[in-house]
């Protein structure tokens, strides 16, 4: 398994400015990961990665994440088949985010309940929530038999 | 101050698919935020808000965040001028990030190292982070005075 540099071992302007990648991982040895579409350039969704699934998703070029409600290791698309390949990988001044351009295949659809993105719903001035109009590209009950 | 609806009282269904605006806070009482571009599309920081951000973010039109190094609430652009307006305010399928369309001003650059965005650096291939050729409008020494 591969290891990153520790980000304690950097100064302010070596992890903000230089080339040696040190991801910051919180006290629940996570990052941020932010998957957007290489085409499209929407944001697709919204999750976290331990050093692992970092490490995988940099070896194998498919997103790997952690699931914080199962507390395991996640491959996108292990079980819908909405796979990310890779495309770029970027992270950000503090090293604490990391940003994936993928090109998401299977049908095309992030998020578990069928839709292009997670990001499906927008607060609408009286504070409830309101459609934005993502496209929903498979039944979830037909992929995931729930 | 504006409170949010409790997610713990929405069913799985109702969180997913619901109109209630309930996000679900982390143990440190914070929602992940990720601000892009409303016309480039780009993805410019993440961040997080607490629920005072995400309330004064939603009452003024302007991104607030709560800033984990400082410990406290943060106006973007208070200090070097980049107020985030905001375009439109999403947020994801189980509730527990944020995505903030915004119309950067000031320079245009939402990172604090002067650049558009504070994904300016890429993985390369083996494995150190090269220049993604993100544009740099200021020098942080000139509007941080350090």
């Amino acid at each position: 398994m591969s290891t990153f540099a520790d980000p304690q071992s950097l100064s302010h302007k070596e992890l903000e400015e230089g080339t040696i990648f040190a991801p910051r991982f919180d006290t629940h040895g996570l990052v941020t990961a932010v998957a957007v579409d290489a085409r499209s350039r929407e944001v697709l969704m919204v999750a976290h990665m331990n050093a692992d699934a970092l490490a995988r998703t940099l070896e194998t070029g498919e997103a790997h994440y952690y699931s914080r409600s199962r507390g395991k290791l996640w491959r996108k698309g292990e079980t819908s088949g909405e796979v990310q390949k890779l495309v770029e990988v970027r992270t950000d001044c503090d090293q604490d985010a990391i940003l994936l351009v993928v090109e998401q295949t299977g049908r095309g659809a992030a998020c578990h309940t069928g839709r292009v993105s997670c990001f499906y719903r927008r607060v609408a001035p009286d504070g409830t929530l309101a459609d934005a109009g993502v496209q929903r590209l498979f039944d979830p009950k037909d992929v995931y038999g729930s």
